[in-house]
């Protein structure tokens, strides 16, 4: 390994150093939960967003549209305390796979696989938004910053978990203390009345809908339906922290729970908190500013850049000073982090659907520094590409998101709910009963939180491009199904039933016979030869090929000289072809000795750069593929290695004085 | 083969018919007289365009550019004619070869590959060009008119010369019927007054140059050097005919040197004609006619077009009949001719050059239609290339083509006037000498004509974009040089000395070792050890790598139940790569058992379709890879085909009554 590759990817991982990696509580929660707490850097906007489309008196329900995301936060937090026994062991997709059936585990899978990229998409478009805010110069490089954010964390990632949860306390403590400051400034500014207003506050939001319905009745439980589906992306890093209870420190599980609980609790709060904060300092954000936000009685001109309301908030809380920019740093590196949890968790779940064999193999496939170094390729790679699709439209990420974590969520909850349910058939204890049926209560209220919601989020998403999440999770359902399908049929072709078949796999060919392509005589095929006599077959013969009359006349010849007891035969290829003559050749002597193995010896040289071998017409690779498609063949490969090599038969430094028998 | 295969590339050519290709005259003046004859086409729109840069009143000398073309073409023709027994045999590259050397061969080579490159570049621009000017509407399609030229005459040629020899002669025969009569009617109106002026007759050209200077003195010169550089193009078809004269019926030498000079001969009386007849019509063309073009004294707008002066001349004469149209449906037919003859002089010439090792042997290769494919493709890419870039522009193109004609006919001479003097020394009678004599003399003015038409090609040229053509044959000739090296060097380490060293080549190593590498205990494994078992080597060893213990446990018991007589060695890889602890171990027992061969037993599935590859970890791959970067081994590959094999041990039908040995 070189020292370039060691230094970017770190020191190999031995196997039995595999086993030790364990996050104490401090460290596990800047890591795991940092998924979950950076939404709040992002999840105010989008329900700003949506309420302002009935224009800005729309925006007072903001706080309360922040408790329900906070209410169903918990809910969901508090049903996987509950259960997280359940959890533990496996994995949601495994539980589910257990409980639920296969085709369940694979959308479950292809939900989460769309979450964890939409993740790291929607939180590299949110930082590069908040880096953009506090340096105006990158508004035109947008995508490249979010590119260069999602290239950094996947480089940052490839140095392992144990790497990134020593680093990841930084950003996500820093985030939480400053913005824990800013917030009680906040707060006690506005009870006291100090509050500044945002400076968007006096901006006029131009209403999409007709205000007077939009406010009441039916309108108004749309637009609150809508605002909170976008505002629920608060709940997507939950399942970060259950997939991962394997690496709390003990008692795990216990320790994994409180950590959950920690985490919900943190983010209704912030949430609520800046919810608050928005509404009292008047701060504003819309979809498509050019067109519905006006200030001083003129719509904004093109070059109108919109900040994010947290950058707003603080702005307002500690004008003009350094907090804004020092918060939104720390922003960015908790977004990061959040990015990192990503790249943790999907490798762990496409390894494990691989190992079901749903997937790709080589997703499965750890690298020395025990890394499924080809799942973090694949997201980083897919989603470089949605951001360079989306760049810092955070917005229309938000559309495609929260989709897959609703359907994840409700499938591993109705897991939980038949277990329990199961339990309860089998449970006969009066005692254990009750509380298996308060157990069974408490998730079926969770399940019907996040069935709802995923209800909701599907009818105010689909048509704003949700649709492309649904076809996506189906499109990698049915790959899922037809990789299993092509993965069966070959384990079966493969399948060596060793209890009655053992004797039938012990059994041996007739005789062995060799034949040696010979394109020229050279130093490779007089190694050739030698290696095939040495095998000392039952038959051995050298095939040349009759292409232009000169050069047959010379192998012959040459042949001669090399005076060796092998018979050669030359087929004559009157259409100028190596590969079929040699082809016919052999299918007619396996037809004459149908029991026995033919070993086909191919000379080549072996050029020193992979480029050199354009320049070289490659017969025996085209001899080679040809005859692998054939049965009772060995096709044995003798490399001479170009400017390594200088003897036929490599006489060794012991072997200089005696002398091989001739 | 396909059925389409055969339908697009004719049937394949047995051996014993490749000799038999025979010209007679009448059908080797159209298919290699072609290039030639159809540079009337677009030769006197460069000589016109050229002296046009010194406004309307440059035209009247364009005749007598014309002149000075014909009178450089009739001379080089002439000196050919006279030493076509000098050429007849080797075609100019291995003339110049042999007399005077390797580079100055190189350099020709790269000259006349770059010149049939053009050929056809220019031959399909112009074709376009005649096409866009009878259909009006193919305009906007001037790329994909000219790239679909290109492709079409590809198509026609891979059919083969025998193929081309036969349909060459209707369009050939065609143009030069109507073109004559065209001439002879037009001549005819001329010398009667009858003659039309030509539409763009009253045009205006607005002068680049001073107009008293530019037709003055030093001036006139220069621009009649311009003129007469352009004009050259006509030249360019000369050596297609020398580089054939193997394709002639007998006497050969004969039929050869009356065709090249009846070629020479049509080629000088069409230019200066169609020159005289444009003078008389008063039809102009000028390189960027948005800048340099006036009609009713206003610049002519972004859409004009302007016509190619045949068709303007034809226009003339014919008018409003439908001999325009005819004779340019001809021009396109014998312009592909002349992409033909390039199609076919360009891969003699690339196999030529690569049976001397200064191109890549796959130049030299022969698909069983007899064709060198991989020459025709490249010349079809690069071709396709360069009308991507150029369009039916010609005379951007022209700019680049005539250097290497004028190039590889200066060295073709010195070549023969070389050999001519080497004559001289060695003749004594007086008789002889004299004849010797006369030819030198000859080729020596020939040579000064061709190398004076260089440097003024050079001078008038090298600024205007020939310096590209500079740029690729310098580049192409060491690209040669390199190739060269690289083959020499592999030669020298494959060479096997057999006047000495036959002996040694006898030798054989002491012992066969096998090694079969068991990923898991499978059929293809199976098969692998009844292959290795069956030839008896001296020691034999299965080994796993240890990468999860339970896999590694499933592996060990698996092949206890298998029962077989050979030793599992359980590698360990404690960092998860498969491949390294295998090439450790191998290379432990090379070192070992110095005078040993290792044979290397990989058992292999090989799927239906290449893309399952992508979905299956090819561990065997890799392992094979790095094997072959060893010595003393012989990687012998074990294939299974899915889907089509069932037994390990395949019964043949006769082998099913008894049974094989256990």
């Amino acid at each position: 390994m070189g020292r370039l590759e060691r230094t970017v990817l770190g020191q190999p991982a031995h196997r039995t150093k595999l086993a030790t990696l364990v996050l104490p509580k401090r460290r596990a929660l800047p890591l795991l939960g940092a998924d979950s707490i950076s939404s709040v850097a992002y999840a105010p906007d989008e329900i700003i967003l949506m309420l302002a489309f009935a224009g800005g008196a729309g925006l007072i329900y903001s706080p309360w549209v922040g408790f329900g995301v906070g209410a169903i936060l918990l809910a969901v937090v508090g049903t996987y305390r509950y259960n997280i026994s359940q959890i533990a062991e496996q994995g949601d997709y495994q539980l589910v796979h257990r409980r639920l059936g296969a085709v369940p585990a694979m959308v479950l899978g292809a939900s989460s696989m769309v979450d964890f990229l939409l993740t790291v998409a929607v939180s590299a478009a949110s930082g590069s938004a908040f880096l953009q805010a506090i340096w105006p110069g990158l508004i035109p490089y947008d995508r490249w910053v979010a590119i260069s954010l999602v290239l950094l964390t996947t480089l940052l990632c490839v140095r392992g978990m144990r790497f990134m949860g020593k680093i990841s306390a930084i950003p996500t403590y820093a985030f939480l203390l400053l913005l824990s400051i800013v917030l009680v400034v906040g707060l006690v500014e506005a009870q006291f009345g100090w509050l500044s207003r945002a400076e968007s506050a006096d901006y006029y939001i131009i209403p999409r809908t007709n205000l007077d319905q939009a406010l009441t009745g039916l309108g108004l439980a749309v637009l609150l339906a809508r605002a909170f589906s976008s505002g629920a992306v608060a709940l997507s890093g939950v399942s970060a922290v259950n997939n991962s209870v394997k690496f709390f420190a003990r008692p795990k599980k216990t320790n994994a729970a409180s950590t959950l609980m920690l985490m919900g609790a943190i983010s209704s709060v912030l949430l609520v908190s800046i919810l608050y904060l928005v509404e009292k300092t008047g701060a504003k954000v819309v979809a498509d500013p050019q067109r519905y936000l006006m200030v001083d009685g003129a719509l904004v001109g093109e070059n109108f850049y919109q900040k994010p309301v947290l950058f707003q908030v603080t702005d307002a809380v500690f004008a003009g000073q350094a907090m804004p920019v020092l918060l939104s740093l720390a922003t960015v590196g908790i977004l990061m982090m959040a990015t990192a949890t990503a790249f943790m968790g999907f490798p762990l779940l496409t390894s494990k659907i691989a190992e079901h064999r749903y997937l790709p193999i080589q997703l499965s496939a750890r690298t020395s520094q025990n890394l499924y170094g080809n799942s973090v390729l694949v997201l980083s790679a897919t989603a470089v590409f949605l951001v360079a699709i989306f760049g810092s439209d955070v917005n229309s990420l938000i559309q495609l998101y929260i989709v897959g974590v609703f359907t994840s969520m409700t499938l591993t909850q109705t897991a939980i709910v038949r277990h329990k349910i199961q339990q309860l058939r089998v449970t006969l204890d009066r005692f254990k009963r009750r509380r298996v049926i308060r157990d069974l209560i408490v998730t079926a209220l969770g399940l019907l939180a996040t069935a709802l919601s995923l209800l909701v989020v599907l009818l105010t998403k689909l048509a704003q491009g949700a649709w492309i999440t649904v076809l996506l999770i189906t499109a990698t359902v049915g790959i899922m199904l037809m990789v299993r399908k092509h993965y069966s049929r070959i384990d079966n072709d493969l399948e060596l039933d060793l209890e009655t078949g053992a004797e039938e796999a012990r059994r041996l060919p007739s005789r062995v016979r060799a034949v040696i392509y010979v394109p020229r005589v050279r130093k490779p095929v007089a190694r050739a030869v030698a290696y095939a006599r040495a095998s000392r077959p039952s038959s051995i013969e050298a095939v040349a090929i009759n292409m232009h009359e000169d050069s047959t006349k010379e192998i012959i010849k040459r042949w001669e000289q090399l005076g060796v007891p092998v018979p050669l035969t030359v087929l004559d290829s009157p259409y100028r072809d190596p590969v079929t003559p040699v082809m016919q050749h052999i299918r007619e002597l396996k037809q004459r000795s149908p029991r026995d193995v033919l070993v086909v010896y191919l000379p080549e040289y072996i050029v020193r750069h992979w480029w050199e071998n354009l320049i070289h017409r490659r017969t025996v690779h085209k001899l080679a593929a040809q005859l692998r498609r054939e049965n009772r063949i060995v096709i044995a490969q003798v490399p001479w290695n170009i400017g390594k090599e200088t003897e036929i038969i490599t006489p060794s430094p012991l072997a200089a004085q005696g002398d091989s028998r001739g």
